[in-house]
């Protein structure tokens, strides 16, 4: 039997397998599995298993509730070895509530409360438990949680729930031949946030601009084709599979620039949504839907959008109400409201919070959350004017909302003040809200990060945000606020991240970018993993073959794991370097973003400046003499931010005008780290194309080829960044690099 | 009887009549006429003059031959005051071919050869006399002139062709009342330059990203629309009368850039192009079009497009041929090769005289010619490369080729070297190809003057060119070379513009701008042409009723013409003070040109910079120390512009690279001319718009208002100009303005 996954598979039809390629469920398919449960997504842990035993010559049985009743309707074993079938077995997989357990998972069930899971009931509530721990007090495995362990030569997974179940086996599948060897205690796994969501910015209609989905660089969508859903949506069902792999639990089906065709999704177009909805709900993964605020209107339901209004509040509930009809399980409404143009509430002399809570109240009777974005800021600024500082704006118009949201609100704030810069610090909107929950919204998609022709591994960027402590080394973190694990804070709204996916056959473009997707979620699921140990395990199951399997401990012979970490694990920090310095941000070409324009959006109206003069560079975002950003942090980093001596160097130009200069921490000058980090960026791209042409025949042709072409582009435009910047400051400076270099 | 001129006057559709009012044909429609003359041209001739009659109560009489002879069939005479149909008459206009003439038009006649009009023969030979002379030897009238006097009480206007007799009888509108007032001597007027063109760059199908009218600033072709024809073409035969009303008789229908659906107008859809030119023919206007050199491949006819295949030949004479069956008075064909993108010979080892010839000789045969675009440069430039200059790249191309086209070919050469910039040298090609025809091109549309948005009158700019003249004070003119009145010079290929006209109710999207096509035909008429007297005879014919009509005797109060003079002519002057100091170009936004961005192609690939840096700015083309290109230029310019000192300023940054502290011939530093001068530019607008809204009133409202709304968005740009510059060079200067003004 060729490759030949379960329903969605998408091995057989030129699209990449990405991290689940067949090979990786050899360990599993080779054994015999018992699998305890009933109901539809235990249906999915049983097909998942049976494909790979049918693929590799194990088997598995399945019942439902307990060990003497036959088989549930449809459940059957694979094809095996002939292993006796009621026994023994090398892995359980067991859901808590599957009625007598084999004595081996009772055991490893020991320390834990059994109990009612709490089901699929809607997501409201938080349930954050630690990211992972073993098993000691009487605790609740939870809702997405799973408890793994390895007695007596049979691996056992118990969970609550199916949910919980199908990540355990994905666990299993990350672990390879490892989850079959040595004894391992009781590890209990659970989500450190709740809600681990992509939004996709994908139009229906091709947007004469944005096209068909904005902001994306892997082709089309997998949902939306020129003005209607695709016909086959198996790829959907492919997409879904994959982010369970990784943990993700949500996806928004739409931009959440929502334009006329789209606005129809709510109502004339809600069975496109339930389509997209049946063939994610198979991998736990529920369906956001982006929302017009001034839907009311444009679908011709009320004279008004005002959501002080009756009739504007009626409407809201009766179609979301016809929502939940169609779609039980629906996540609920994601809005980008008086933003770059699109409309909210202040039409209506309403504030952001009344215009949350029309639609909260709306989604309450059915669990459904409202994601509202906190990216407000005044787009249409007079750049002469200094006083204005669009980063200042999300913590000026959401901190006086703070205990006004209902508590199925999550405020939606880029993690940093600005927009998805490869460098900014995290946003203080984050920790100035305690009494509303907050998620962290992440740019998958790589709109400034090289756009999927360049390498760029974004964990580590991601790493830093999640582990950063607004209130100094020993207060929580961001992860700790988007988990709800702050005293005194308000539940978490979770971790949520802007697709890089289109129906490319890659499915990012770059196939490397892959590996942005698969840490976007391990990193929502558990937010202190190490990004390059993330890494290491998108490395393992995604190239099988040349790394030995999943299995670190396998047949890899090392190369390609070591060329691939090379190239991969700073590729963020080299991006940084041969683009702009030191934590400005905005030198790109205005529009596409793609590519330097060191004044492209320097004399616009979007905020979004950095003042290089012949003198200096820098934005003054100080309380002293500049915008007062500064002061947005809480201690210690209203302090350190401030004073020009402790910013730290990566962010220099972010919160101080300085001369050319200034002597940075590391003894060298602004100007001169201009140029030393602008050659040495792309002299690191330069060896890791060469380290990637290297790999040829440990990876397979297609994707190298793919890839070699990629470094090809990413050289020439890594060159005309470093040319265009250093040119740019030198002309601007009249200071020659120390070192003598050519800057044309 | 309500607005109604001859089929096609626009007035009753809300269209706006521009310089063909009823009211201009007051003078005429109030008068006896008497029109000898027959054929289709003569036809619309008496068409005007009865229409006019209808409207204010004159008569007119209409014979094709001798004075007894009976009326042509068709004509009649307009509704009149009952006069004497067999005479007095007030006004004659007569071919002289149309048998014995009344005795008055006889007296007319002395001086001039009687003979056979040139006919409708093709447009091929020169046929250049001089702009405007009083009859004196025994010369011939010639094929497009007309001799206009006043005898006795008669007005008189004489032509060998009906075309003459359609210019005459317009010469006539633009006299008004002068017509009729006191005798006047024999007048032989005829253009300076057998073809007049203007250039549509319209595309059939709406283009991605440039719309339906590339660099169109005035709504949708008038031409084309989504894709086809427009079912109504009463509009193009109303543009043929205002064009042949301001002496225009070539237009070409569509882009230059000929994309797939356009390349299909030579062929399948080459009725769409016929029906044009049965609109544009009663106004003696031809109809050219643009090709595809790459067609016989496009259009699946050969293999190649190799311009010395013998297929490729055969293809293109047989195409050729159909097109003249369908269109028997087809002008030619325009191309642009090997330009930006657009195929040419350079594909198969040919040059452009190879591909020129390739379509000429396929044209010759009817009398067709070929306009062959010499804007060919390298437009992927390595902006690190100095030496590469785009200025040269026209001259480079072509010189070698001189002696080597055909002589229905035209080498059509943008005046200045880059590409319409609002002051640029005129382009050395001009005066280095004597065996070509060379033909200059001007741009009607104000892609980088402000796109219709902006007051630009560009007359007094392309007298300037026309005026120019490259051997010296001694030597003739850029007008004598597009006449072909140059002594051992090629045959004159004319003047060609780029029409700034669209389905805007106004024409031309900002009222004014009619101005600009105005004078285009006027200069194209007659170069030597003082701007501001077209500009007054355009307000005369434009706004009757305020300025009393067309006459400037009559109950003008002179308020208005006082002015639009003042708003008008030096408005071009004036937004070059407000945008690109001292001739060194784009600084304009990329893309689609409009508003600043100092630079915005300071490192792009289309060779277009400044070079500005911390010192100083300016490009250096000098032979000293440049890129040589002032050495395209016969003495005394390449000296002239060589020299530091000499170097006109308004075009210094254009030659020179030179500090910020250059001191210009004025007395004033480089610096402190930008600060000035954009200071001055925005003090001017603001100026205008406040004297634009006295005009209420004299002005009609609808026309009013829609420039005092232009006008705000015109102040708005230019202070985002204004700043935009200045504060882009204080900061890379440093040097403050020496009057202490606020620069952002």
């Amino acid at each position: 039997m060729t490759s030949s996954g379960p329903p969605g598979t998408p091995g057989s039809r030129g699209v990449h397998p990405a991290w689940l390629p067949d090979e990786a469920f050899r360990p599993i398919g080779s054994r015999r599995t018992l699998l305890c449960g009933g109901g539809p997504l235990a249906g999915t842990v049983h097909e998942e298993v049976a494909s790979a035993c049918a693929r590799y010559g194990g088997s598995v049985r399945r019942r439902a509730a307990g060990p003497d009743e036959a088989p549930e309707a449809g459940a059957d074993d694979g094809a095996g070895d002939g292993a006796d079938e009621g026994g023994p077995y090398d892995l359980v997989l067991a859901l808590t509530t599957a009625g007598p357990l084999p004595a081996v998972t009772e055991t490893a069930l020991a320390g834990f409360r059994r109990g009612p899971a709490p089901g699929d009931g809607p997501a409201v509530g938080p349930d954050i438990g630690p990211v992972i721990g073993t098993a000691g007090g009487d605790e609740r495995i939870g809702d997405e949680g799973y408890v793994v362990a390895r007695h007596e030569g049979v691996t056992v997974v118990l969970a609550d729930s199916a949910t919980g179940l199908l990540y355990g086996l994905f666990h299993l599948v990350r672990l390879g031949e490892e989850a079959f060897g040595a004894a391992r205690p009781a590890e209990h796994h659970r989500p450190a946030a709740r809600l681990r969501m992509l939004d996709h910015w994908d139009n229906v209609d091709v947007h004469p601009v944005m096209g068909q989905v904005e902001r994306g660089y892997a082709g089309g969508s997998i949902f939306w084709r020129d003005g209607a859903l695709r016909d086959d949506l198996t790829r959907v069902r492919a997409y879904g599979r994959l982010l369970a792999a990784c943990g993700v639990n949500a996806v928004t089906v739409n931009n959440v620039n929502v334009h006329a065709t789209e606005t129809l999704l709510l109502t004339d177009r809600l069975r496109d949504v339930a389509a997209i909805a049946d063939r994610l709900r198979p991998y736990g993964v529920r369906v956001h839907l982006s929302v017009n605020f001034a839907a009311p209107v444009a679908l011709g339901g009320t004279a008004t959008a005002d959501p002080l209004d009756e009739d504007v509040r009626a409407w809201w509930a009766a179609v979301t109400a016809r929502v939940y009809e169609a779609i039980p399980d629906f996540g609920g409404y994601v809005v980008k409201a008086d933003s770059e143009g699109q409309p909210g509430p202040h039409a209506y002399g309403r504030d952001h919070a009344d215009g949350a809570n029309l639609l909260a109240e709306a989604l309450a009777p059915f669990g459904g959350v409202v994601h509202w974005r906190a990216f407000v800021y005044n787009h249409r600024q007079d750049w002469r004017d200094r006083s204005t500082d669009r980063a200042r704006a999300a913590y000026d118009h959401f901190t006086p909302l703070d205990g006004r949201f209902r508590d199925n609100v999550i405020l939606q704030v880029k993690h940093g003040p600005i927009d998805f810069q490869v460098r900014e610090p995290v946003s203080p909107v984050i920790a100035a809200m305690p009494r509303t929950r907050v998620a962290v919204e992440l740019q998958v998609t790589q709109e400034y990060t090289g756009q999927q022709r360049h390498v760029c591994y974004l964990a580590p960027m991601w790493s830093e945000v999640l582990g950063f402590r607004p209130w100094g080394p020993a207060g929580p973190g961001v992860a700790h606020v988007v988990a709800g694990d702050v005293a005194d804070g308000a539940a978490g709204g979770g971790l949520v991240g802007v697709s890089n996916v289109g129906d490319d056959p890659y499915w990012t473009g770059h196939p490397l970018a892959q590996a942005n997707l698969y840490a976007f979620g391990r990193l929502a699921w558990a937010p202190s993993s190490d990004p390059a140990a993330i890494l290491d395990e998108w490395i393992g199951l995604t190239f099988p073959a040349a790394a030995g399997g999943n299995d670190a401990t396998g047949g890899d012979d090392g190369r390609l794991r070591e060329a691939l970490h090379e190239i991969m694990d700073d590729s963020c920090g080299t991006y940084e370097r041969y683009t702009v310095p030191l934590g400005v941000g905005f030198m790109v070409r205005p529009g596409h973003h793609y590519g330097p324009d060191v004044d492209g959006y320097e004399y616009t109206p979007w905020g979004t400046y950095h003042f290089a003069d012949r003198d200096g560079v820098g934005v003054d975002r100080t309380r002293a003499t500049g915008t007062g950003f500064t002061g947005q942090y809480p201690p210690p980093w209203s302090e350190v931010y401030e004073s020009l001596a402790r910013c730290p160097d990566e962010l220099l130009l972010f919160f101080h005008h300085v001369p050319y200069g200034h002597v940075l921490h590391d003894g060298t000058t602004v100007i001169q780290h201009i140029y030393d980090t602008h050659f040495a960026g792309v002299e690191e791209v330069e060896r890791a194309r060469l380290r990637w042409a290297e790999l040829a025949g440990l990876v397979p042709d297609a994707p190298h080829a793919r890839v070699r072409e990629l470094f090809a582009e990413q050289l020439r435009c890594a060159e005309e960044w470093r040319d265009q910047v250093n040119a740019y400051f030198l002309r601007k400076s009249g200071v020659p690099d120390a070192r003598g270099r050519r800057i044309p």
